[in-house]
């Protein structure tokens, strides 16, 4: 019933005139021209979350790893393919973002050298491959010193999920964090349902098991309204 | 014209009563719950294969990687997802089969240690992933000492295309290589077009650059005759 109730609450303009930033889906690092590291997002809760964002009348960049969904018509796409130029698209006009939301599963790390051609299979029976950390892109965001926008990071756990969340928001400095547990096969990655909760620094909000589409309306519907406690320009 | 003329004389029966294997896609190598090595087949070559297969009147097993593609209604088909999983697959019922196809990108090596749960990011900028030996599928049946099909391998080079073709070819004991260019980025990887070379010990057929379906049909049509000239059963 709450799922229910949030849902009709839903109002079309709760955003109106903000710039809202979305990433989603994977990222890809590659190894060499055939193969890379790479993640289960499907994409579905970030393009979930750029629709409910127009819906609710925003202007939205989605940055996107690869994926096999549609976008939205009305959002501006970039698609992108490594955690690299995930961060350049997403600073890429960043001063006039209001609301970054990374629900990307940027990979951490990516291999240190990047082969030009097929690495080919040795004879060695074990293979030792080096990875440097990828930047953090949700962190660089919410660290700008200048024009920042309300910060929203996604934090999928398979244990501990809410402990994790709430060291993650305050590591990384951000406004809210979305929290959900992968490890339950009927939510999260590459499912239609979601259940998430919601953490930021003095609230904590969870929102039942519904289909991403419905959540990410629910979810925008408590973003614009934490947002709006803290946007300066609308008070 | 070269490729005109092969697609027109495709025919229906030449594969009439065998039974064909056929892999297709990538394979994905768990890291933990999340994460994964994996390679950018699209399996669109492995699944055209076996739409010609059971067009030329075979019966047929697609053991298939994750892909998005749907499979053709006719095939009995085995998704996977680990090089592991498809060689299980593989072995399955090869007392049986007559050609087995190895269309897909297996991957060379898997993590040795696959976490149990989501491997959390730390502290360092550098970190070492320990790589083992996948099994060679293709090598594997190749080897197979009684009931052996005859056994068809890819490969997908960046350079030195046919030279590498054929050595692989001799390494693994196959009867026929078909050998692409991956670096062309016409054709091979997520491409809805290939170009490839056929290599047996005594051969090698150039096939000119054709939508995979219409390359599909020629490959049946070569593939059947190169294997009539072995089939003791029919000779």
């Amino acid at each position: 019933e709450l799922a229910e109730l949030a849902a009709e609450q839903f109002e079309h303009g709760v955003l109106n005139g903000k710039r809202v930033f979305i990433t989603a889906g994977p990222t890809r690092e590659a190894l060499d021209p055939v193969r890379y590291i790479s993640n289960h997002s499907s994409g579905k809760m970030g393009y979930a979350l750029a629709e409910a964002a127009l819906d609710a009348g925003a202007s939205v960049k989605l940055i996107s790893g690869p994926v096999t969904l549609t976008p939205p018509a009305r959002a501006e796409c970039v698609a992108v393919e490594s955690a690299e130029q995930m961060l350049a698209a997403a600073l890429d006009g960043i001063d006039c973002c209001d609301l970054f939301i990374a629900a990307a599963a940027v990979a951490d790390y990516r291999p240190v050298d990047v082969a030009e051609h097929k690495i080919k299979k040795g004879s060695e029976e074990i293979m030792e491959l080096r990875l440097v950390k990828n930047p953090d892109i949700v962190a660089t965001v919410a660290g700008l010193a200048e024009m920042r926008p309300y910060t929203i990071g996604f934090a999928a756990e398979t244990r501990d999920v809410i402990d994790y969340a709430r060291s993650k928001l305050a590591r990384k400095g951000l406004d809210l964090i979305i929290a959900n547990d992968v490890s339950n096969p009927d939510i999260g990655f590459n499912s239609d349902d979601n259940a998430v909760t919601l953490v930021s620094a003095d609230a904590e909000v969870s929102l039942p098991q519904a289909s991403k589409r419905r959540l990410a309306r629910q979810l925008i519907t408590q973003i614009a309204a934490l947002y709006s406690r803290t946007d300066s320009s609308t008070s």
